[in-house]
């Protein structure tokens, strides 16, 4: 691969950037056929901070202006962790300025603004890559293959639920997520990893007819006084597929008891395959071989028979967390900017989530079926 | 309760029509506090099956013309058990002749046929009751119970799946489930069960969105041939109920390894109840009390506290099946026939469910959101 | 199968006595090929509770005498549902009065009585079957059929555990159960249910090693003075079968949260079965054919290739109950006395269940393992 | 903590070597509050792969002689990850030359040089640690903290489990863990991870009675000749703890579908803890409190109130993995160089484990109950 390390930059030091860096400190050491990456440059608005998290995470100076990470010579990627408003400012900064970009997702709280950042990276010739580190677990890459391999016929349905509870307090105040600037709410918010993770699959919706609900019309707050929410904490979808085939997409952040429940079934004429992310290192898979009293979903726990869980661990069963995904998706951006084959989310694919984000808050809105396009 | 023992006639020797032999059979033992039925007259179109299985099922005679039921005047309550066209003309000429009666569910193919029948029912003053088992299961008690305790808060969101895979072979021949004549499918087939669970509980849908899809859309017939599938084994809807609470119901006769899955989801704003009807002795409940390191989904296992469990075994957690429902039933039958409260689906309840498939059907054909009225 | 009905007389009217009532009740129904038993008698020393059981389980005649069962000439069949410490005399009395008899399981709270009951069974020649009624699921017959087909290859380590609650609470008071009359407390009072499995599984310990303690060593008696508890609520085992392989059971009656665990594990030298009570209508398997990345144990849904549950039921899924593991039961026993080969637990086999108990407690007493012969 | 980075040393870089060298490299931006370490040197004996790896890993120097990092003026800390019988010279080494170490488990296949290794670890003055990682859970921790609360009781009775299948296929060749050079089997192999588990949670066996099998009796070399195997795969133990409590280990390495099954089982007076390895991120607690019907298992999820998951993901429900686990414990190993408490099982620690398995290896050779002492 390639012989000079890549010069990192990193923008954010929140969720995602402390994500961000433990990745590109790992992904050396993990697949072992890549040079070590120089953590040049961390930017935070706040300078003591990003100071600080250089020193714990192991780069070289810090900034607190992010623009440095653009104009700095020495520069070869940038890492792009702020919250979703400010990605496009930075990622159409960083690629006009020949940098690769590793910005998380969703792209952009309007659809314009995504298909700018598409045309800069186009145009830059760069890699851009989106945060969608879900579609890097090996189990979510078993199931592609199970279904590449046939093991489970054609597809007849598709169902993704995407639960988690972080809104679900209606005692919680009033929060940015809260305010119509942010986005829709579940729907982009979150949903995004849904329609990430069938996509991934080779599933591409064509129309969508969506419901969009809020279980808090309103939150106190800091004054005391009650606001509108503007989001909506629920979003139901159905979706129509190619071939007759349809399916759903059930969003709720305000799901009590769950904490990071992605729920994948996918129907198909000879079995099915059940995926949970809050039990990530598992599959079931229910095929309709051999004798009938013996038919049954089996759970497949991960292992090294799973690549590239084989390059954390030799054992099976021993699991994989989340953040271990961010180092694959880190091993897979660097092989895209070698110029290799690589298991990544670009621009382009992420301005098809887009689309159909769009299209369900067309269809909220407006009632009925709307296309995708 | 009633001194006199009913006088019981059934209808049908298939699969539920054994299901009420046996609760027949078994409601007074399991309850104590009814007295045995008398088990009179037992119909089949074939003279020869009635009168062995009446033998078996310890009927006292039997009958090749399912009218006898209905003239004899020995017979207080008639069991219908027989394919669902043909449940109108014998609800009717039943109730018209004085009987009470327990029908299957659905209640007819076409709508106008259901509604005949319920305005027979009132006619009659005679009590009219579905076969909407799975409300009889001591857990969705318990899971009305944990809701009229607020145990999880105002209810925000509800899902409901319900999946078996008795269709998913596109090996097996063309059916007469595949007919139009039978039916729109899962929809009113089995997705019936569903709605019947949303209304026990309190939930009635104002609207509803719905797409429905054909795995396979044609058949072999016996001659060879290739014939058309008229039914829809997949239903996916969107709803809409009061105070802006959304939800979805799930239904697919074509799910590999599905075998008797009702999931069923219901958010509150303080908590979750998760059902799932493979495992009908079980209810997981999340409650947002108590310190957040301890809180977690709690299986609770079905026991004598979960009446009436206890009328059929004293210890927990030994397990009651499906036939077992079937008994519960029974005896709230027999209760609504003394005039006693009963927790039973009548034909007003169950005309509420005819018009929430037709409406799903409606927007099935139609697009978009229809009304439930 | 026999012409004549069987003329059944029933002592007991407890947890089991009605356990039994309802499979005599059942039976024919559900199997369809036996006649309708003749529920002739019911015996509890409560006469007034006898005649009143009677009326709702459908015997003709009751007694508060159990004798009445023995002697009466119309009796084919009795169904003894007493405590433990009665089952000797009844038993032996109805064997020698020619009856078949259907006795509860543990046999006898003293080995030399459950000799003294083998033998007049021997004597008899009558059908002398216990109510070891777990060997009766489906899904247990399954498990044998899968280990006789070679599924998991040569057994080489067995794991049985059995987990109840009812005496977890150290609040209740001191009860029959924890005096030494009772017997020796978790290892024959419901132990015996472990071996029991074992042994219908072809798996004969030939030695143990055991440790029994008590997680309450007293109990408050009704005149609020404390008394020491004589049984051990917790009996763990290592067992040594032929061949080299080696097992463990352990029990546990004080086991919060437990409310009828019966977890089976067993490891063969191609897979691994797996079977929990709690939840009777699963087995898991895990066989190490196929590629390594598809290979999981897989959740086996009981259903009607699971015979007899399609007497029960003609869907699969469904579930059936503890309840309908004692209908089965019956249907064995019926076998049994109209000659035919069946699987039940006579006698002789529970014999070899008493042995293994009193060489655990030897074992417990002096230490250190001891053959059980 | 210490201002100064610690300068470190690691000793091979096989399975646990790159554990090592991942936990290295994460600890500081992991946890935010520690000096980066200095990975100064990385010894294997094969020289080539050494410089290889230690590129890979971020080592600044590399050598195929451990002697180096013992003699090494600029080594702190040295990481031993060597197979177990080379632990006791590189340990003693490395300690009287004043270095700390981690050493991986268990200690030695010796016991006595198991003591010499304590022995030289008194002397020193140094931290020794071992690598019980799986103490490290936040699980783990959640479990020892509910038993603090009180929120199970006093505990009555335990059970651990611990199932791989690593050895369970016969067909694979004779391999040095089959020697006898290389400890006793399942008991030192792995078993020592669940006696660091009791120990870490206060439990202290006081006797043991063991049983060892061996599913395949010998096995094919390399020339094809069969050689017996002198280890033994699954190893059953009863053990005698304080104040009457019992309890049972069972370990399996041959054990078909279980990859990382760590079973444990704690019973209380007031409830009950269950914990699986395979879903390291759950802990299952029953706790006797509320009313019966709503009583039941939680399962509870890992987040950020399980410290220090927090340091890891900031959102509940993400989920860890097991080389997470080492991380935290090189958080610990420097909490204990700098002189703060520390969550680690040190050499002292470690010799009691090792006095287990001793005993329960006697236990298996002479039959019976053996003190540990």
């Amino acid at each position: 691969m390639t012989e000079k390390p890549l010069r990192v930059a990193l923008i954010g030091t929140g969720f995602m950037g402390k994500c961000h860096a433990l990745a590109w400190n790992a992904v050396a050491p993990v697949f072992g056929d890549v040079p070590r990456p120089e953590l040049a440059l961390l930017c935070d608005v706040n300078a003591e901070l990003a100071g600080r998290r250089a020193a714990e995470f192991g780069f070289t100076r810090s900034s607190d202006d992010w623009r440095t990470a653009v104009s700095a010579s020495d520069i070869d990627v940038v890492s792009i962790t702020t919250p979703n408003q400010f990605h496009p400012e930075m990622a159409i900064a960083a690629l006009e300025a020949g940098k690769h970009i590793w910005c998380e997702k969703p792209m952009a709280p309007a659809f314009a603004d995504a298909e700018k950042m598409t045309e800069a990276a186009r145009a830059s010739g760069r890699v851009a890559a989106l945060g969608y580190n879900y579609i890097q677990n090996p189990m979510i890459r078993l199931v592609a293959r199970l279904i590449g391999e046939d093991a489970v016929g054609r597809i007849t349905h598709l169902r993704v639920e995407m639960d988690e509870d972080f809104m679900a307090d209606g005692a919680a105040p009033f929060d940015w997520k809260h305010a119509s600037s942010s986005g829709y709410g579940a729907l982009d918010d979150f949903g995004v990893h849904a329609f990430s993770l069938l996509k991934i699959l080779g599933f591409e919706p064509r129309s969508v007819a969506a419901l969009m609900t809020k279980p808090y019309p309103d939150r106190l707050t800091g004054d005391g006084s009650a606001r509108e929410v503007e989001t909506h904490d629920v979003a139901s979808m159905l979706l129509r597929f190619d071939d007759g085939v349809g399916g759903a997409i059930l969003l709720n952040r305000s799901a009590w008891g769950r904490k990071g429940r992605i729920f994948i079934q996918i129907f198909g004429t000879r079995g099915t395959i059940v995926y949970d992310q809050e039990r990530l290192n598992e599959v079931q898979v229910y095929s309709a071989d051999g004798p009938g009293y013996a038919q049954g979903f089996r759970t497949i726990l991960a292992g090294p028979a799973h690549p590239p869980y084989d390059k954390f661990i030799p054992a099976p069963g021993h699991g994989l967390g989340f953040n271990e995904l961010k180092i694959i998706e880190c091993r897979e951006l660097m092989r895209a900017i070698a110029g290799e084959p690589a298991h990544l989310m670009g621009f382009d694919a992420g301005l098809g989530i887009e689309r159909i984000v769009h299209a369900a808050a067309r269809s909220h809105e407006h009632g009925g079926w709307v296309e995708i396009v």
